[in-house]
């Protein structure tokens, strides 16, 4: 028997480009023909807004419509009395996922046999016991790609994982079932959601519902995207750079990225397995305050520790507001001054803020923020991007042009890492004495530099990886101002503009005004570690003046 | 000018050797002379057993032994009231860590001049305003030497360190201070704090007060030594593998081993910065329960968070325990069986609890014990002993001999290393979902293998270390039972006993019931994660019944 003829009968492995197609093809075919659009039924290619699309389709019913532009605590509230049924409600988010999937493509798994048996096994106990099984009561809830739910895969963009489904629900997954919620589709993620985009040699793009030339943000972009076309009422993604941040300010929604120790994470896939010198996180995406609260207060009531013992005993603290509260603003921070929109909407609500005589408003100094960054990137790349290239590895397939960061990476031995350890607790502490100096209750700031981007533009997360690096509590939260293409003019180099840096030339160079015009511009409020109570009460308060 | 004459010009550095010497004679010269115990009073080296030594030599006044024998809790609240003044009672400890130093070799640092001119000052503020400025108000404190305190050197046994004084507090000083105490003297300890007695190449060996031939271990074992011979009343250690809980069992103390988040560690020297796979912590050392619950509670009611942003904001929770707990005993840890007087021990107390029909008793099966002490140990020398050996070569220091485990040591890649953070999730995982089975509130076994161990034979810290690995709240008491020579035999291997491991057989072999007769024996109690409050009220309820 010559080698060849072995050759010729071990069949060949399947190309990376054979199993993302595979995949691919498996995603939409797992959509029932029902919740598939019919042909006369579809936007143009060339329709770039699709979020009034389900209403001008006339392919969803009245109650369909109604349902699903709820929000999550309406839904609960309707829900826990029997005036919704959840089996009903579940049915209108997952045919209205499968018609954003058609659009946006922003699902990487379903399972909607699991949602409407456990949706009608809600609607089951409601009609035996009269009570609503927890504080999610048969509400529909959608996850991030990594999060590992029985029999899905979770790939987080790596065609190495594809096929190699979880026989367990993760952690933070099973608290919320517990607590009423029914899962039926995971969302779509960059490649181990590592870049502000959500795109993956896998399930490629995602793209913003408000504007399909637009990304919709990453690494929890599919989550944004699907909630933003209202093809969930409340969603989980998970944050290490701003990957929860960034989506939400891209598609005009909330979240709170929470300090590690509130949520749980374990039985979550992670991007960079055991990196730890900054932690991710999981937390909520929807389109109302309190919704975010909703989800938080849940998880937290149902006492995370007991599950996850990395989480803090910490129960939910309700937070009476001084009436005096300190915020300093970062306008810019000195590395990638934030475009016109952004500007204006900070001022804006700065000035609302100022009005009420409630907040003492100073400017916070950015001098520290690119050390923050700059050690962000040294922690995720300090591996030598080894995690990554062995998962590529495995199938040969490519390296994204995106992540060329972790291509030209070194990787540190343990004690240079330690080294680096101690070089990060001294610039918390820095930070830390700063705000104590201060005196302060908050950081309001942009989110990202951006409203959002073309897609393939989203350049800069420093404006939330530093408060990644600090661990503090953040949210995102909408102004109320959009994108006025006559108003928000380009800056001009040389004209009142100084670039602070390429990033920020660059950014400013491709800011296109006509192109984002209407998009919603968002807001970032950071409050010290493990503040969430805090940061939400303040964010409220803030929202009623908006 | 030739190379030869620059090299003559050049002073040479000084030896290790040099550096060692001129610190402990400084450290000695520091004494005032009235401290220097007079020829005839020094008890005789023969004299194993020093603690009756202050009293029975007649050179402590009746009012000084009143003040050093009593805890710390009776001495705050007579410095409160104005019963006690604070220059008294500073004095008092002053002179007697003096004497402990010439008798057991347990300092490194000494500060008298802050230490009286605090207490002072904490008179003069009582004086002016009647009221005590904190809950320690005048309260002389020790701390072990890692601890910065201005002006004085953290060498942690490296003689590199030695001439290099601090600028600062260290954070947990800071707070300690603000709440009334008084700094006079910091401890000795192992190289790096990283042996389980308290040796190191430039203070030598501190000894044990119950008796010079035997270790009161480490590496907290300068401040565990102090304290056993009243030379203060509350000191702080720190715990990264059992370093307050065994020198705490070694000399009969009470200690607190939190899990990370509760007292601040900013400021201190660590011996392998920036290692945080498993992290050191800060906690008392006294002689009472109560005076670990004073400082304990003393620190957190400060908002240690505020300070130090590792820390969680966690206020004090006062617990009601329920009328039955439920505690699994594990009598073995299947790696060292405990010595015969730690076994009887453990019997002993935990018949009295079953007596009391409050506690449901299981066994702990230990079949993960080993895992995690293999864990622990990978941990420490992931940068193949770097941090320890660019110390050590900074001024030629040979490593120790304790230390082998360090000079063996491969480092690891962060890949690698990141791959090990990912095997201890798994580790604690399965051990917390155990804990959940079994439904158990605490865990009682023994707090080290040995009541205490000859000078140089102290070999295992798996009974301790594992519970560093899972960040579990521990507390180490004394049971109250002494070791008895007549009782206490020796194991004979191959009649009913069979050695877990050569560490086993070892222990047992040097096992010598003759020189630890009359050692107390203490007990471990571990609850789950940041479970301060309810570890420290179950012992107390223990107690009541010892």
């Amino acid at each position: 028997m010559s080698s060849s003829t072995v050759t010729t009968d071990t069949p060949a492995s399947p190309t990376w480009q054979e199993i993302a197609a595979r995949k691919s093809a498996a995603l939409l075919a797992s959509i029932p023909k029902e919740w598939i659009i019919p042909e006369d039924k579809k936007p143009p290619a060339s329709q770039d807004n699709v979020t009034g699309w389900p209403r001008e389709s006339g392919w969803f019913t009245e109650e369909e419509l109604a349902i699903t532009e709820s929000s999550a605590t309406e839904l609960v509230s309707k829900l826990a009395t029997g005036a919704l049924k959840s089996l009903d409600v579940t049915k209108a988010f997952c045919k209205r996922a499968c018609a954003a999937q058609q659009l946006i493509n922003c699902l990487t798994e379903t399972c909607f046999d699991r949602a409407l048996e456990t949706a009608a096994a809600r609607d089951e106990h409601f009609a035996r016991t009269g009570k609503p099984v927890g504080p999610l009561h048969g509400l529909p809830m959608s996850l991030k790609d990594n999060f590992h739910l029985t029999g899905l895969d979770a790939t987080v963009g790596f065609s190495s994982h594809v096929g190699d489904p979880a026989s367990y629900d993760a952690t933070l997954a099973a608290m919320l079932q517990d607590a009423g919620a029914v899962f039926y589709v995971k969302t779509n993620i960059s490649t181990a959601m590592m870049i502000a985009e959500s795109v993956n040699n896998v399930f490629g793009r995602t793209v913003n519902p408000l504007n399909r030339q637009l990304t919709s943000g990453g690494s929890s972009g599919g989550e944004a995207a699907l909630i933003a076309f209202r093809g969930s009422p409340l969603g989980i993604g998970t944050d290490i750079g701003g990957s929860l941040r960034i989506p939400a300010a891209c598609t005009g929604l909330f979240t709170l990225r929470s300090s590690f120790g509130r949520f749980p994470t374990l039985g979550c896939r992670s991007g960079l397995p055991g990196q730890e010198a900054v932690r991710s996180i999981n937390g909520p995406l929807a389109a109302t305050l309190d919704d975010i609260i909703l989800e938080a207060k849940t998880i937290v009531d149902a006492q995370p520790w007991l599950h996850d013992s990395r989480m803090v005993p910490l129960p939910w603290r309700e937070v009476t507001l001084p009436p005096k509260l300190k915020v300093a603003v970062m306008w810019d921070d000195g590395v990638v001054l934030p475009t016109p929109p952004v500007t204006r909407a900070l001022r804006q609500v700065v000035d609302k803020m100022q009005a009420t005589g409630r907040y003492e408003i100073v400017d916070w100094d950015p001098k520290d923020q690119l050390q923050g960054i700059k050690l962000l990137g040294r922690m995720f790349v300090a591996d030598g991007g080894k995690a990554i290239k062995k998962e590529l590895a495995r199938t040969g397939e490519p390296m994204r042009p995106e992540m060329n960061l972790y291509d030209a990476a070194t990787e540190l031995g343990t004690y240079d890492m330690w080294m680096l350890h101690v070089e990060r607790d001294a610039f918390v502490k820095q930070y830390l004495d700063r705000w104590n100096e201060a005196g302060i209750d908050a950081i309001l700031c942009p989110t990202t530099p951006y409203s959002t981007t073309k897609n393939g533009q989203f350049r800069y997360v420093g404006y939330t990886g530093v408060y990644n690096v600090l661990d503090c509590s953040c949210v995102s939260f909408p102004s109320g101002i959009h994108v006025d293409q006559d108003i928000d003019l380009p800056l001009v180099a040389g004209e009142g503009y100084t670039p602070r840096s390429d990033t920020c030339k660059a950014t400013h160079q491709e800011y296109d005004h006509a192109a984002v015009h209407g998009i919603p511009i968002s807001l970032q409020l950071v409050t010290r570690r493990l503040e969430e109570e805090k940061v939400l009460a303040m964010t409220k308060q803030i929202l009623s003046l908006l």
